[in-house]
């Protein structure tokens, strides 16, 4: 696959997460200090954990100057352009879905380099999208939002599906990433146009 | 031992821990992506990070997918039997107790292999057998019920140190391994009916 | 460098970090069980991530029984010696504030055994001494202190700079590291008398 391709999207990809980040730590009106850890964690903490559980230690960002610097300039970024980066939400919200995708795929890979099988290939994939939200919301003390928010997990679990599927088709890997990042794309924002989300199932205390 | 015997404590431990997170993700009203990802991080909670810690990697059930597949199997059925499964709630208490206990012996193990002392050696089992439910708890943003609940940790280590004595008096490791498992399941089951808990210590200013 | 001095600061720093835990878990009204998690990880949860990230494993506290024995006894002393510890709160302080600088100068002098670059290696050095305090407050269900608190993780950035520039003018290894501990408690000291904290950067929505 274009490297610059995959690289230019991992790159808005990083800057969307790390913006979201970084803004949801101004709404809690934490410090400079803390919103630039805000947009850190959200940006590496999926990969991070995904690198601790299959053992590839140091984890990539510890090898890997460029992405701090990314993260650093998005939350300067996001501190002192926050009013004008609020006038591009869609914008912003699609970077975040093509990081998403690519971040699945990413991991996606890692997994099958390292033999495990598809069902952990796909989990892990979906931990390296979506822990950094996770973590996000969990340091700033919210129930996470990824357990309650319009289908965004479940869009990495049907990209590595899909994946695994053209896989077993012999389609071109590169071919199929690409088609896998759109698709997770495409979930993301039909589930936010028409505001889908999963059926409830209470507890049965609940219902009464 | 019989491996099967321990196989069945495996199979309802890890049901009733998964469930466990499912019954506290439905309670807060987490979508059934959300749910899963609880019972996911319940059941396997402790033993991942007894494993990050030792470095013990890729962690185990990375390894193994018929735990993954368990608890997948758990958490639809705590979504769909959750009012048949309410009814039970001691069947349910019983296997966590028996989980708390075969968790708490399988980590002291692991331990045990990699000559660390005795303190850490109880340390690990204990973590293996509760750290699943503090991040259950953190999660869902409680305060992890393991610091305000009747005698949960602590039975840990009480088998624990039971387990260490028993292997100084040289009894068969079988044997002490099932009486262990049981010495803590009784002493779960004497604090929940009797409300035992540790009294409490509080800081000066709060006594005010 | 004087190993004695070194260890007595590593001691009283661990002391100190040990007895904040336990204070924050005794406001919580946690039970005794839970004070002591509480003091364990908040006295080692920075060095437990870095040797994590690092892949440093089994992780430090593992191998070594002596920061676990000295935890223990600080968590006791804090249950049962609350009200005379409290009388000596500028004394705790300061214990905080070295352990702070000791802590950060043993992270970056991990990071620079391991060849990582100058700022990962600093970033190391704040991750060691910080992220106790940031896992206390994310398992009592605080926003963490440190993003809303006078110059705290800052403090450590500001040190480990200063470290560089000292190695970078080639003054004695050992020198510069006391050097540096002292420029961290002295800008955690005066960030403290003068209520100096950074400005807030609110996003637009906010100030309204």
């Amino acid at each position: 696959m274009n490297p610059n391709f995959l690289q230019i999207i991992d790159i808005l990809g990083t800057f969307a997460f790390a913006v979201s980040g970084a803004f949801s730590a101004m709404e809690k009106k934490l410090d400079p200090f803390g919103v630039l850890v805000l947009a850190f964690v959200t940006a590496i903490g999926g990969g991070t954990l995904r690198d601790i559980l299959i053992g590839d230690l140091p984890v990539s960002w510890l090898k890997n100057e460029t992405t701090t610097i990314l993260i650093f300039v998005s939350a300067i970024c996001a501190m002192f352009f926050a009013g004008f980066l609020k006038r591009f939400p869609i914008t912003l919200f699609v970077f975040d879905a093509f990081g998403l995708g690519l971040f699945t795929i990413y991991g996606i890979g890692k997994g099958i380099q390292l033999h495990f099988s598809t069902g952990i290939c796909i989990a892990l994939g979906t931990i390296t999208a979506c822990f950094g939200g996770v973590t996000r919301d969990v340091l700033l003390n919210n129930v996470p939002l990824l357990f309650r928010k319009e289908i965004y997990a479940l869009a990495c679990v049907a990209g590595g599906l899909i994946y695994f599927a053209f896989k077993g088709l012999q389609i071109d890997p590169d071919l199929s990433r690409i088609l896998c990042i759109l698709i997770i794309v495409t979930i993301r924002i039909i589930a936010v146009k028409f505001k889908l989300s999963l059926p409830l199932f209470y507890s049965q205390k609940e219902k009464l």
